[in-house]
């Protein structure tokens, strides 16, 4: 615990809309930003609003928005005394975290130790299993050599189960094993697999979950021990792993329970000395949560936990870097409504090719519940090397069906040209039936895309996560 | 009472922002739009949005939006069964209501009745007096003739007094006088402009509020009895008698003290078998509310009530209409956080002067609380014959200070060009001292412009109202 500082200067090490977000945090809180970008960024709006800004490198993200060292000199040339890493890139690198720390700087998000804790995802399921975490059944630990071990530990778990690399996550490195006869052969090519994927051949195992929905509990941490959970989102409907539209609360699931599993949460934070925002992610599935990874940052749906708690993420995770401790109590914080956001990607909406190029026109809807998170203006380019988000559509309403209404009709109002965007695919998914009724499971967008492709063949169902 | 309908198509009697804001609701709740519109709106965004438009004359507003003929033919051309009337143009015209109504039509707001007993000053006000709805004290009716009897009058209600045209409204046919040997030359001259200007000469007194605020109560009653008030907004920031910015709730009024009138609004709203949204105006002084009208309408500020309540005021009007009763119970009305509306107009932010013209630059801000109605977009022309307002913003949050952070970095993030705006005035306004320490009086903007005219002057304060 150190004493409450405040920062002059922040920079941010990010792009896009969350570069933005960003920003609009530090103008609120009275301090001034600084933006790194790629060349390939010169005329990106996080660059032309910062108050000081720094091209670092080459459009290649690797040598920029991944450059530790050039982010870090950034900082000192500019006088930054906080670096805020935003989502992906270098957000979950604890090295570099490390490195910020060491120059002085202070790195706002939790410490080196809690993210490497939590990027190994075997003592990550342990350190929340000691804490009251309900974790998946699986092999606590790492799969022994022994093949009869193994097989004596997948029984006893139950078939189906799923073989995992420690050092994976974002779905590689995985497999699920139906049956037992399957199964030696199963983890010899994970483990190969794992070696050359993430140069770590440690694999563990985990009953797998056959049609779970993905809900995940937003914690925030201060640094004189209080820490808070704020509510649940509900991220079922994911293409490849990619989130697509995301929801709080989760529909039919009951408060009482998210309640409890939102205290372990922040339990299990105060135990380990979690400092920031993070997310606990959970495979729901017949009333049981099963904890899978904690992500140790912002994430891009933060927004509808804002909408439906009022509590702005991004100012508490500045204001906690700062030493100060949060004004609010865990019973002060309450969800009322429902959230949704749409990710608005520039890609076909059905063959997901990305469309990079010059936006022209671009309306954006507004009114009643809308709120917009985006760094596009017309004229502006989307670039072909990063991420293709363009904009976040996030709807509020007093229900659920308030939310919908508002996010249909904001859709139809947006008009972006000449680029290719999502938007008829989110139009699609608003008026699906299984996603009107609520609580669709995490293939379900995979296999709605195939029965749109093969309308006939009403068998195809995905067998693969 | 009639039995609950469902309307198919939704005209909507007005333009601009307003316009999109109802066709919004409308497509929440299912219903088609037919917008109508002068021959200077051809290309706006309320015409090319709608399902239906048709033009209803030239660019005059008499002779368009304030054609009432020819709005009802253009309701029963296109198969309209309700027209909304927005604010401003016809919507406080009781005739209009009435022929909408003979015409088979649904008026989308109170009875003829409603409106005609709100329209005259005077028995609005007895009619409120009688509800137990606080009022200044005067001369509870009109004004008699004898000389002794108006100073006998005058001299009970105590100076200063304003002098005030039954007919009036919008700061037009009233005068303040401040003793009693300028009363009568006042009554005469007051008479006098009242005939001329509304062809009624009745007049009437009331005690005159030096530093009043400007406070309202916004109510929704349906037609099965139940009238709910959704709490206050703060309308003191004015010119001209034309409000500027608004919030809600007003900073300093104890809740309980709002929570009593606004029961007492409610009350009179079940004595008087009002139906859909309006408005108590208040003045507020020293801990006393006195009623001056009833707005029997929509407001251009609606946005930070339901911003505040989470309640769609323009959604709850048409299911009013619809027949549909109140879903939600008085005590389940909770105001929560703090909102702040900045009218932005098309004008000099300082000298006023209008500035139509086409704006070939519009980047609007986004994020976190904020939320923009507008009707522009980029290349929308700002025609000179209607009012200026091109959108507004509306910031929520927390508390009032982070709504006002929020505000200012939304404003900041806001361009448009080429023509001017009053941002510069918010922006300036978002700063002052006073504003900041809330609670300023309806002078207080004229008072600053003054002082920022005149910097040297100290002595210069309007002593007009």
């Amino acid at each position: 615990m150190s004493a409450p500082q405040r920062f002059g200067r922040v920079l941010i090490a990010n792009r896009g809309e969350i570069a933005l977000r960003i920003q609009r945090a530090c103008r609120q809180l009275g301090l001034e930003t600084v933006a790194v970008y790629s060349e390939a960024d010169a005329q990106s709006r996080h660059v032309l609003e910062a108050d000081i800004a720094l091209c670092i490198g080459p459009a290649s993200a690797a040598r920029s928005y991944l450059d530790a060292a050039s982010i870090i000199l950034a900082a000192k040339v500019t006088g930054a005394t906080a670096i805020h890493p935003g989502y992906g890139f270098l957000s979950e690198n604890a090295d570099f975290a490390e490195a910020v720390e060491k120059a002085g700087i202070t790195f706002i998000g939790p410490t080196p130790d809690s993210i490497r804790l939590m990027g190994d995802k075997i003592t990550a399921k342990q350190t929340m299993q000691a804490s009251g975490v309900p974790c998946v059944p699986g092999s606590d630990g790492p799969l022994p050599e022994d093949e009869n071990a193994i097989l004596d530990l997948a029984n006893s778990v139950g078939f189906p189960v799923i073989v995992k690399a420690s050092g994976g996550g974002g779905g590689r490195g995985m497999r699920v094993v139906w049956s037992a006869d399957e199964l030696i052969k199963a983890v010899a090519l994970t483990r190969k697999e794992a070696q050359q994927a993430f140069g770590n051949p440690t694999l563990y195992l985990e009953r797998f979950m056959q049609k779970p929905r993905h809900i995940e509990i937003q914690v925030l941490c201060d640094t004189h021990g209080t820490a808070l959970w704020l509510g649940a989102r509900d991220c079922s409907l994911q293409r490849r792993h990619q989130k697509v539209l995301e929801e709080a609360p989760p529909p039919g699931i009951p408060s009482e329970l998210i309640a409890e599993i939102g205290a372990r949460c922040a339990q299990a934070c105060r135990n380990i000395e979690y400092r920031g925002a993070g997310t606990f992610e959970f495979l729901y599935e017949d009333g049981i949560f099963a904890f899978i990874e904690m992500n140790t940052r912002l994430q891009v749906e933060h927004p509808i936990t804002e909408e439906t708690t009022g509590i702005d993420i991004v100012c508490a995770q500045i204001e906690i870097a700062q030493g100060k401790p949060l004004m609010i109590a865990q019973n002060a914080v309450q969800t009322s409504g429902h959230a949704i956001e749409c990710r608005i990607n520039a890609e076909d909406p059905f063959t997901f090719a990305p469309s990079p190029g010059q936006i022209s026109q671009w309306n954006l809807p507004g009114g009643a519940g809308i709120r917009i998170d985006t760094h596009i203006v017309a004229g502006s380019v989307v670039q072909p090397y990063y991420d293709s988000l363009i904009a976040k559509v996030i709807a509020r309403g007093a229900t659920r069906e308030e939310a919908i209404q508002r996010l249909k009709v904001a859709l139809s109002e947006m008009q972006v040209e000449t680029i290719a965007t999502n938007i008829p695919l989110h139009q699609a998914l608003l008026c699906d039936r299984d996603f009107l009724k609520g609580g669709v499971d995490i293939h379900h967008l995979e296999h709605w895309l195939e029965k749109r492709e093969n309308p006939d063949d009403k068998a195809s169902v995905s067998a693969d996560i």
